[in-house]
């Protein structure tokens, strides 16, 4: 009772109050003391508001055999659900001469809005013998001009995508996961991230990314349900049946060049984003959320240049398309001899057609954007994620009927 | 007057409830909501209760001039006071064709607890000709078995800790104090990290570090003012006396072999730390705090065992002695080809004597500790952290008088 009194007053005290920055560190409680259902027709970690922290890792199969997919899917899907409510995965050993199934490093954390979101990558279906049922908007994207990938950090034939409050929720996600795994799958690469970089939610501020822009403030927010019903989720007809109500995951890792960007002035960096970068209101706007005015110009010239980002990655010059980003930033270490910092966005999209979504858009930007010059992209991989299951239920279970 | 009532609110509600694993996330707002004080007798980041984010980076001197050693101490010192109140370091620039001096990602999310610590290294001294003036305790640590260390993460003439409760806030504070730097010194090596592994307040719970275990239990805590002047502070007398009110910082990047670990069992775990996992007790006891009895034994076999962490690294075996811990968890990628994740401990010390307190200390550890054949070392550094300073001066003033 005391708990439920504390943490309610908490929530309205701070809701009502509208703070952004605090609460940022101040997630309002939800349901079962910060934990998110797991269960539903869609995948969680997809349309939940955005957590503060990611653990996201893709796996190579070591096993050919279908059967042995799909047990791991079920195992994963067991784990997940004891692991977002709080629990361990299985209880501590009661004989002490038994190994721990899970590590347990998430003990008494609590749920802190922990999801966990799987993906399915182009080569798990080959290799087990499922071609047939692989969708055919699932291929290896195509290469971008000024690509520079580390074929070590992209691709993957499964893919674990923990968000959570507290970082450490989310990587002992992935670590049971791993465990779990072994024998059927290893990890290829991962990658942890803070910060998200863009709203999901109408309850969300926009974040600054790591150039200090305001990004993303046209972004998808899931209480739209028309434009996630047309953006994001996968309609019967859209390919096999199995995959309705799920949507394709892409991640690229953009490296950001602050030697370049940080020597660069407050007018340039404007006009690449075309943002002001306090506001971020449009460039010729007053506030953040005005509308952009495409055709607007002054003295002859555009006001958002031709190739400013938001130009560029704007529905009206997409085809009407939208995608829903949903990044964090990251930061990785430093590069021997130039000491500049390893980070940037760790950007992560959700759509329903890459064909008709990201792969265009993302030609657009590959050629044009002003961006560009201050970015790179390091690591590529797409996943599609299977819908979401009820109790007693596991993901992917269509795949196999 | 309604921010002040709000937070107030919370900081009552949850301090009178004793949250633990809530209050890792919402830390206890202080004064000038959630700023820590960047001037003292001592450095801010050493005696502050442990914040959840670290971003801490090495830098190598680009220059030999003492002068712009002192000017880079002075310009560094300039933009740690202002970002630890929440203030860009400079204003944004009011011309658009000037360059932000400040890259703005922390913009709006205010102070959070954030310290920033600076060190000196030893290459620091001999290369700007004040070999004079270094203290005979900060030498390069010796080699101890079993280090694995990879010299691109290790070593640097200069030290940057940032801690906060938000990460972003953390990581702005390295990249804007690279920036600052630039044409004196460069980024060598940098670290994020999340998640505390101890507690250097009576104010916080041990946390759990990912292993699973509560370790740090027995660490000092910052209100033990008689433990911090003995093991932590450097006295007039120990060295130079630019020094005194300083401190020395060991960093160890400890890489947790999860391959090992995650097979072992519970007991075997258990006895390599000495503490059971779930309660966290010493062996043997009933609970977290209860004395470790080093004498205990049944069926003639000590119940601590000869090689566990907590009986090696325990002030019995070491001449008395205590080290200030103050590290973080990191994630850092897989190993290609074996699927190992990149994690662990990075290990953060403060101490007196680096002499009679972490060389001796880890020299029995790695010649003895049971949690060696789970753990590597891949990265190690020391610092002299100069003394705190009033308004007007600057971090390391002394060095150069």
């Amino acid at each position: 009772m005391a708990l439920g009194l504390g943490a309610g007053l908490d929530h309205a005290v701070f809701g009502l109050l509208g703070l952004g920055a605090s609460s940022r560190h101040r997630p309002a409680p939800t349901a079962a003391q910060g934990a998110v259902p797991f269960y539903g027709a869609h995948q969680a970690g997809i349309a939940t508001p955005t957590q503060d922290h990611l653990c996201l890792a893709a796996f190579d199969l070591t096993t050919d055999a279908v059967g042995e997919l799909r047990l791991l899917l079920q195992q994963w899907t067991a784990a997940a659900e004891a692991i977002t409510t709080g629990k361990l995965y299985t209880p501590m050993p009661q004989q002490e001469d038994q190994v721990p199934e899970d590590p347990g490093e998430a003990l008494e954390l609590g749920p802190a809005r922990l999801t966990v979101t799987f993906g399915i990558g182009p080569g798990a279906f080959e290799r087990t013998g499922l071609a047939s049922r692989k969708p055919a908007e699932l291929r290896s994207l195509p290469p971008f001009p000024g690509d520079d990938l580390e074929s070590a950090r992209s691709g993957g034939d499964l893919c674990v995508q923990a968000c959570a409050d507290d970082p450490q929720v989310a990587f002992h996600a992935v670590h049971l996961l791993a465990r779990v795994a072994s024998g059927a799958a290893v990890p290829r690469w991962s990658q942890i991230g803070f910060g998200r970089t863009s709203s999901t939610s109408t309850s969300q501020k926009t974040p600054r990314n790591l150039m200090g822009f305001k990004d993303g403030t046209a972004n998808i927010r899931t209480e739209e349900s028309d434009a996630m019903n047309r953006f994001v989720w996968v309609k019967r007809g859209d390919g096999p049946a199995w995959i309705a109500g799920g949507t394709y995951l892409i991640v690229r890792r953009i490296r950001m060049l602050f030697d370049v960007w940080d020597t660069t002035t407050l007018e340039g960096q404007e006009r690449v984003f075309g943002r002001y970068k306090a506001s971020g209101a449009p460039l010729g706007e007053a506030s953040e959320y005005d509308p952009i005015d495409l055709h607007a110009t002054r003295n002859g010239e555009p006001v958002i240049p031709a190739n400013a980002h938001i130009r560029l990655a704007s529905p009206q010059y997409n085809a009407g398309q939208r995608i829903l980003r949903r990044g964090y930033s990251y930061s990785e270490g430093t590069e021997a001899g130039t000491g500049d910092i390893d980070a940037g966005l760790f950007f992560i999209a959700f759509q329903r057609s890459p064909s008709r979504q990201f792969i265009p858009i993302q030609r657009r930007l590959a050629a044009e954007d002003a961006l560009n010059h201050a970015t790179v992209h390091t690591s590529s991989a797409i996943f599609v994620c299977p819908p979401g299951v009820a109790p007693g239920g596991f993901i992917g279970e269509g795949l196999f009927q």
